[in-house]
């Protein structure tokens, strides 16, 4: 869908410079865009890239625009208003109401007339679908499930049982969300299964990523908040509390009865260890292990940075021998008392 | 399903304090118990939630029967008496024996009549389904495959080939069991793949968790005995072996040939290195690799908890200065051996 | 199908010590071999069992033949010609061509009549399906996907939409491709979804592991090169390119917009930051994580073997102590240099 730089600067609150009559139709990289594409500029290493596009128009900030030649959208956050703009230019793929006829639902069930339900999906009792929402094919919604107005359920995602999907969220292909959390009772002769009985209550405008798991409640519910984003390959385990807004890149852990609160940010691989609370405003770098309480916000590391093997190794070893140096130090610091005294 | 207190009392051999004419219907947390719920307490922290319960009754042990002001089933171990309590109280749903219409079965296929087949699940060549198995929809079953009694095999999980699941298991959603091992011949041309022909072999009353994968064998197969528990998104490569009564939790992975053995418990994010061997009732803590063979029995750590940014960063730029304090260190001993002559 | 050792050796140029009559008609381990069977030792650790061995013959470097007493083909890379005559004696199962009558497939998709599409399948609309092609049971193949000849896409894997296969790729079970990737602008009301648009590019001869996830592109796409080897449960985010041959162990994570060389080799578990160029011919050590460009090719580690947990909390605390030694190290100099004053 076309529209004319004149009128995106009105919607979007942003100082044009260049033509308003000019019109752009897609988005596209400062690299690869050319007549009728969209660009933006955020990341300032891509300078050069931005002097020398064939962009239609660049959205960036005010004191970018002297290294852009041709027409800018200005704003304080180019790619926020990046984003808007690209979702104008690409609206997600409508809804084709109607339930396909392989799609086998439970007469218990109950799929708004205005949803679209794919090929080769299931519906199991007592689930509820609402208007405009999209099931994609091979998907499972299992018993006592509901999904929010708008929200899209990916191919071959399923939600277990007792899964409660606000409005607008996006459930990626392969998620599984409701699965039992781990609970097992140890006695003489092996593991005991504690019933898992709780469900999983996620927000609005929630994201979870491809191959995500999220554990139900043993007892009580999984609650994951308003405007929560997960990338893929996340683990969250039963009663796990996630606060509005917080978003943790793939392959993040979280153990068993852990509260996260709002607006963190955790990078790749992190692993959160059960029963510890973390505040909000956290920020937590990749390959990082949390296994204490965090009630202060801020940034938190604990991973090391690869390096040469040979040099890695020997710094392995010298932390191998620390306690041997330290007791050199002690046998100096002996020594030497002697010697001034 | 509800019990008097009495009867749980006598089935479980527990002393009750208080009336064993109350009945319990289900059970709930400390905090959201009330009116006919029954509950547990094991982990101190929580005494504070014991004091105000408004719970029907707690499991506990004997010596936290003073801070309980409700009535009371005594136990040396209170979360395993909780545990069968409540799969007592909420027993896991019944078979509804039948192939569902949209289930694909091949004809060599032998599915018994007392199993449940559940919607868009596919059967392939000679795979067998015994009494009681509850098979969810999307699952597919693959040639050869063998589940067997009592067990469970969730939706959208896949039994690739050759895989036997013993009596009473739980395979989670999205669990992939018999998929190919990363077996690949380098050469000059770049990777040849080396067949992987071996199969998997689960013993009885085993969990794989959500989205879990265990690859087939490259020859011989990969073995889980009996009662072994896998949280999510595990990884299993080929050939491994897990002894009895091994406990995983979620995102552990462990490499080709390793051999894992009995009654051993590991943290979330756990690696373990290829042809490794590990001895019966190791424990070992979240996020820590282990490269070499354990042959004593105890708790194995080797990650760090991860602080504050600036700390660390402080930290791990001492760290890559140990040689220069160790050449310090040695030149004070040479100097202080000189003054002291 | 069985195969004369004089045939193989003249098939793969190796020479032969022994009968050339003898046939051989499967392949097994030096320990479960016996007649009929072909075995290989590459190993040097497994040297008892080539000297028990049963087997009808076995692949090996002439200078380890002095310890075989059966027959023997030699080969200077064992490992590679055993994994050529695996391939002979154990070819893939062949394509039953044909649609299953439970597939559905949309009428703008272009399915091969010599293409096998399973049971429970769907494929989307101007997806294209080529000649010899295997689609697993409960498959989805998304709109606009093309899967190239002789590729194999098992069961319940997911092509979201816009995802290039090309020829005898495998993409096993659960693999999702083409799904999102995580790009969210922050904002003082919370994450904006910034519109994924690119795709994914698969080369020939990729094989894509159980579980793992590929990313598409946020405008751009995200690639794969010929020949890659990724295992189960890796994830690679939007607007990564691998370049050839290179492999990745089980559970490797690589960020957004980072770029992997040819012939890299990854250890399970390793992270790789965004925005970042990793040259090629780089090894990384399992658990490894790796934050800043690699121009260097070579070996690279960065994590630390587990041991005794007690002995490890004692390095902690020295490590976290690393400050205060510095600091007696620095009052010692000066008080050696005033002694020796």
């Amino acid at each position: 869908m076309a529209r004319s730089l004149g009128e995106l600067a009105a919607q979007f609150g942003c100082e044009l410079i260049g033509d308003p009559a000019i019109a752009v139709s897609r988005v596209a990289t400062l690299v690869s865009a050319g007549v009728g594409d969209l660009s933006f500029f955020a990341n300032t290493a891509y300078r050069n890239q931005l002097r020398e596009t064939r962009a239609a128009a660049v959205v960036l900030r005010p004191q970018d625009a002297k290294d852009c030649s041709v027409s800018a959208l200005l704003a304080a956050d180019p790619y926020h208003v990046y984003a808007l703009i690209a979702a104008e230019l690409h609206p997600a793929a409508s809804i084709n109401a109607g339930i396909h006829s392989s799609a086998v639902i439970h007469p218990t069930a109950s799929v708004s007339a205005c949803a679209e339900v794919s090929a080769n999906v299931t519906v199991e009792e007592n689930a509820i679908v609402a208007d405009a929402v999209y099931i994609g094919p091979g998907v499972v919604v299992g018993a006592r499930c509901s999904v929010g107005e708008h929200s899209r359920v990916l191919a071959n995602a399923t939600l277990v049982q007792d899964v409660t999907i606000g409005d607008r969220c996006v459930i990626h292909p392969g998620a599984v969300i409701g699965s039992d959390g781990f609970g097992n009772a140890r006695t003489e002769e092996g593991w005991v299964k504690v019933p898992q009985l709780g469900g999983v209550r996620i927000g609005n405008d929630v994201e979870v990523g491809a191959n995500t798991t999220i554990d139900r409640g043993a007892l009580d519910d999984t609650i994951l908040e308003d405007g929560v984003r997960l990338d893929n390959q996340i683990q969250i385990g039963h009663n796990v509390k996630v606060g509005m807004h917080t978003a943790m890149a793939a392959c993040a852990a979280v153990s068993g009865s852990t509260t996260i609160g709002r607006r963190c940010m955790f990078g790749g691989q992190v692993g959160i260890a059960g029963h510890v609370t973390i505040c909000d405003d956290v920020s937590i770098a990749g390959a990082t292990m949390i296994s204490k309480d965090i009630d202060e916000p801020g940034y938190y590391m604990g991973s090391f940075p690869g390096e040469k093997g040979s040099s890695w190794k020997r710094k392995v070893a010298r932390f191998r021998r620390l306690d041997d140096l330290i007791n050199r130090v002690a046998v100096l610091e002996k020594k030497v008392e002697e010697n001034s005294e």
